[in-house]
């Protein structure tokens, strides 16, 4: 399969090598969902022992994955490397002009990358959850796993903090679970909810008022349970239809817990 | 929402209170998907000092969960209750008396726990993965959980440790994933998998040459990947094109890699 399966030869925790290694290694490292006690034994070890912090940011802002590991790092400026999204107003996605700017950012924090890689330092990219789940992490992996070693060190997912500090079990038995991003157009949202027992919708932001409309069409909306930054500071949790507005941060989802077979 | 958000009172890693606390607490222990570097700080606190450590099993076999605590728990017979499920052979789970029996024994199990929990002992239930997500540990969670402070500690997911032993991120962009349970029928999953950007097919074991046939019928096999036991001993991650047979032990799925947007 691809680069990053196995431990790289150069994992963290072996003695010194009796020869120099010749390059750094890529790790993708997942934070978990806010909690820093729900980061792994593994991600705190890689944490602790990169050269190279990496984490993604809004301009002028901290990013949330680094926000996590204030709670379990020395604060050491020598280490740190924001990389600040090229726009703070948000354009649309499928727009020529941000896909190129966003593709540009990416090659030039790749670059950036590959010096410290080449030059033999391991490089750590902080990244909410899971990594390979809707990871921005993904985006650098994919320009540099064909030339450097790569580890991913998988992660709670927000899902799972969400859920767990809902207080509610997503799936039972043989539900079907449907994941989808809240960019969805509305008629797609609802032939989704319709057709599967469990659902989470995530990157709510904007898109939270045409959320409940498609929930509210399913005929899904009173099982429905918004939460906002599970398991960080101002964690929120509410039923949908008992929030009164549809203002929404960006770390936030719906959760439409399954009801499957309860022997 | 439900008991089992917010930390207890008596949490673990708080010094011993003035007053004897009267009951015990009932901790869900994500165990993750089987290395155990991908425990959570907040897992190995809990392994380390619940009294009552309690696992899932077949007859005569150590539970999955169990095993992964190997790494990290010093042995002491005192500590452990082990579960084990009436049924070695399959009934099919829909069956009545299949039904009837497992009720029976979650029952039973939840008796036995309400006693340590009513003596003031904190329970600790070991759950592969992630306790609320298909997890056997909610059977008693939902029998317990009105009457006993509960922590749910969530856990990396196995399809997370599966994906991130293929080395392939599963969702980018916009794409939808469907988690699908391998025993709905040949025609579901046909349906869902013609309908979804990414999919993870879990519960393998005899299904997998439907499975199979579903994915071919729905154009996808080429892009299926098939990991057995991923991050645990004896892992094994192969396209699922390239498997000559249609053996796959419970510890296994399918992964669908989403192909969504890469700027
Ligand atoms: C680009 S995705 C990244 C997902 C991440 N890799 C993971 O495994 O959870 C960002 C979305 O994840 C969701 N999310 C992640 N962590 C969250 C949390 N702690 N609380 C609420 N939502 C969260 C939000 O819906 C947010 O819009
Ligand atoms: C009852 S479900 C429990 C899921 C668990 N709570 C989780 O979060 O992953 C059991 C199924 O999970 C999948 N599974 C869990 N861990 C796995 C691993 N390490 N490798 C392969 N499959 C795994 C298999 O498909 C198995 O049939």
């Amino acid at each position: 399969m691809e680069a990053g399966a196995p431990l790289p030869p150069a994992a963290l925790d072996e003695p010194a090598q009796p020869v120099a290694k010749l390059t750094g290694t890529l790790f993708g490292v997942g934070m978990g969902p806010g909690e820093p006690d729900y980061l792994t034994v593994r991600a705190m070890k890689v944490l602790a022992a990169a050269p190279v912090l990496v984490h993604f940011c809004k301009k002028g802002r901290r990013g949330n994955a680094r926000t996590i590991a204030d709670a379990v790092l020395t604060p050491d400026p020598a280490r740190e490397c924001a990389l600040a999204y090229p726009y703070t107003t948000e354009l649309h996605p499928e727009h020529p002009d941000y896909v190129a700017a966003l593709a540009g950012f990416y090659d030039d924090a790749a670059a950036q990358l590959a010096d410290h890689l080449g030059a033999g330092r391991d490089v750590a990219i902080l990244s909410e959850g899971d990594p390979f789940f809707y990871g921005s992490f993904m985006h650098l992996w994919r320009r540099l796993k064909d030339r450097f070693p790569v580890e991913v060190v998988p992660g709670v997912t927000g899902m799972s903090g969400c859920w767990t500090r809902a207080g509610t079990p997503i799936t039972w038995g043989d539900d079907v679970l449907t994941i989808l991003p809240a960019t969805l157009p509305h008629a797609a949202l609802v032939a989704r909810l319709t057709q599967t027992d469990a659902a989470v919708i995530m990157k709510l932001g904007r898109h939270l008022p045409k959320v409940r409309a498609a929930l509210k069409e399913a005929g899904v909306l009173e099982r429905a349970v918004y939460v906002e930054r599970g398991t960080m500071a101002g964690e929120r949790v509410v039923p949908l239809h008992e929030k009164p507005d549809d203002t929404a941060p960006y770390f936030s989802m719906v959760l439409l817990p399954g009801e499957g077979r309860r022997p």
